[in-house]
């Protein structure tokens, strides 16, 4: 019997969880379902033969250490801060490791030590990060090694999105699917990208305008812009050379310039504390990034700072959003991006009976023959409902199944690992596929 | 005899300097200042009978100690991080504490202990802060003592300038007369005023388009943009109801609509370095903020991208400052703003004969018998040459005259002050007028 330990039980954590307990009898699995509020790890793990639930909290190390020292294969869907304290026990207590969450400088360091004792500590096995490293891994692979030839532009983006719904008059095609935080935020710092072998920089007050048009057959146009840094993926991929790197995010057309009226006003600065939250109405937020005009209204002095049409399709998007209503926001303080999230939320809640959508799309060029040649690869996943996400799904399967290999010795990879070699992403991108999350490749001859 | 300790020997400190010799015979005073550098305190102290120049390790604590012990005056002209170290000092060593900086938490926390000790530490005597403290405490007290009236408006500017020549063909009539790399950060940060009873707030990127334009008569038009945090003045000056509270910076018309090209460009970026800056030109620099286009030249980019003329003003600005030169940089590494600045050195470095400029305007607004009134202030002081400025005078003199005044008896406070009441503005301010930095006040009255 294998023991496996799930720290957090929150909405990521669902198809992860339900993966795992779809292959525990042939497995022979015990799996622990650990969370700050028991509730939650009960809710998940409901009446489930091979499960039990149990509250923990993590920042008590006595606690912490007896759980995770009851099994052999821990799983942390924490908050990324927990993972330094998790991989350290996991390592004191010669425990594998498996995160959906970004490599961290410390997480990095145990990589020595990891390999010495035998200890796989997988990372980036989500969406993104996660299914993304694996797609174009396998068609760099394929470009690399199989043809013999160099990658000389890769582009790769990732929306998580809303799914088409002709009944919805959302103008923005847009919810809170994910972390609204996180969509708030979103693009902060600076842009980093090479273009035709040259770097190139992109501060956060022209992101949203400098976005490219993508079209994937079958599902229409999206607008992408360039996510913070794609230049670590030089060394991630092993790139160092290319021409083109630039990685991004995808949303529906018209979002960028109108979430653009937002950095452009200094809606989405997180570092100071507004004055009077208190009894603030949405109207009057807005006017606060707005010079004193007592003769216009907000709408025209917005209008007219920005350069929209009054009755054009950014400022309905703003009005769709309540932005110009005399409503109360509702907070008692908070920084202008803590403000916007909370009036987004009034209408960007998405209800239970709404699909989210994944989309994911790179772009690989190569020369053969003196003929550029792109490939183009597209995913594209639509949720069920609310509750059972494509995002919980994207992230929680690859996690689910790279544990199943590995409880089934099919990994030999040690040390701290992200998931971009063969070993890991043959059979995951092949389980996934028959799950439902195909990959579409197709390969065009670049003109001149 | 009194001794009077000066830490710190740079630019700044020349004329305070040269005030304190001018007074030593008269107050019996004897004076050492002391640098990292011995050189450069022995430049400042010649052969002056009652001074003497030493080399001091600042952060070595036993020798800071023994030299401050041996005077009863200690005048930091030191970086502001060092203040503390020489503040905790002064209190443990009973000695009186001068300088031009802000008042930090650090510094401000001393104020019961330095007071029961019965020792003064002002601080923010110098220029801005400094004489822009005491030019407008003295209207302002003016209009709520003398008339019983309230404040309904303060606006304050301040600007360190060129000194108008009509034979210099530098278009942005700018140069560097302080510290470079604040001018090249400048304003970076949300700025927040008050505006007709509405707290306003303006992100980085739109400070330079929301200029105000300014006339000070027998000077001409001025351009001010807003400070960052012009909020902190409702409680130093004690003005909690006002309607509108606005401080700002000063520069010659259409400085700021040039400026804001690195602003958009995100040229004057600080938080990350730049890749392959070894070799890089001046026009590459420009190049990296642009979209790759290989068939428009990097001017065309620009002026396109930014919504700018192409044989317009503010390219003509920069064109001046040869961005567009084939020309190596010169640095083998740097952000943005400190390639920026590298650059802006080979042009903007003031030659010896040049002459600065300081240019200070306040306004206030009070209504009396039911009519809104308006007092302007303004002070307009010219240097002598590229050494002998009006900002090393108007930095140095209201300290020096400080330092006279207190050493006469004449000031009463202790503790932790800034120079806003009436003992220190009103002989400071005198003496100021008489070595011929005067302000012109008048009075209109505002229509409706």
């Amino acid at each position: 019997m294998e023991k496996i330990l799930i720290l957090g039980a929150g909405r990521s954590s669902n198809s992860l969880i339900n993966y795992l307990f779809d292959h525990a009898e042939e497995r022979d699995w015990q799996i622990t379902v650990a969370d700050y509020a028991l509730q939650y790890a009960e809710q998940i793990v409901k009446d489930a033969k091979r499960g039990q639930a149990v509250a923990i909290d993590i920042t008590n190390d006595q606690e912490r250490q007896q759980l995770i020292s009851e099994h052999q294969i821990i799983v942390s869907m924490l908050p990324a801060k927990f993972h330094p304290i998790v991989a350290a026990d996991c390592l004191k207590l010669e425990k594998h490791l498996f995160t959906a969450s970004y490599v961290s400088p410390d997480m990095k360091a145990l990589n020595d030590r990891a390999k010495e004792k035998g200890l796989l500590f997988l990372n980036e096995c989500g969406l993104d990060p996660g299914i993304d490293h694996m797609s174009a891994m396998k068609v760099i692979d394929h470009i690399r090694e199989d043809k013999g030839l160099e990658i000389r532009a890769f582009e790769s983006f990732t929306g998580g999105l809303l799914a088409p719904d002709p009944d919805d008059d959302n103008p923005w095609q847009y919810g809170f699917t994910w972390n609204p935080r996180n969509v708030v935020l979103a693009g902060q710092g600076t842009v980093k990208f090479i273009q035709e072998g040259k770097y190139k920089y992109i501060p956060y007050h022209k992101l949203f305008k400098r976005t490219e048009m993508i079209h994937i057959p079958g599902h229409g146009y999206f607008e992408g812009y360039a996510n913070r840094d794609s230049l670590m993926y030089l060394d991630v991929y092993n790139l160092r050379g290319i021409k083109t790197l630039y990685r991004g995010t995808l949303r529906r057309p018209g979002y960028s310039k109108a979430w653009d009226i937002f950095v452009q006003l200094g809606a989405t600065d997180d570092t100071y504390q507004m004055e009077s939250v208190e009894g603030m109405t949405h109207r009057e937020f807005i006017n606060s990034f707005l010079s004193y005009n007592p003769k216009d209204s907000v709408e025209l002095k917005l209008a007219h700072y920005l350069g929209l049409e009054l009755e054009g399709p950014e400022m309905h998007k703003l009005q769709w959003l309540g932005l110009f209503d005399d409503e109360p926001v509702g907070l008692m303080k908070g920084t202008p991006a803590q403000v916007l999230e909370h009036i987004l939320k009034k209408k960007w809640t998405i209800s239970p009976e709404k699909k989210d959508q994944i989309v994911m799309w790179h772009l690989f060029d190569y020369v053969e023959d003196g003929v550029t040649k792109r490939i183009r690869s597209a995913m594209v996943a639509t949720g069920e409902n609310a509750k059972e996400t494509a995002m919980s799904k994207t992230v929680g399967l690859p996690l689910g199944i790279a544990i199943r290999l590995f409880s089934e010795g099919k990994i030999e990879a040690r040390g701290v690992h992200v998931p971009i070699t063969p070993e890991f992403y043959k059979p995951i991108l092949e389980e996934l596929d028959q799950l439902g999350f195909q990959f579409i490749e197709e390969e065009v001859v670049l003109e001149d």
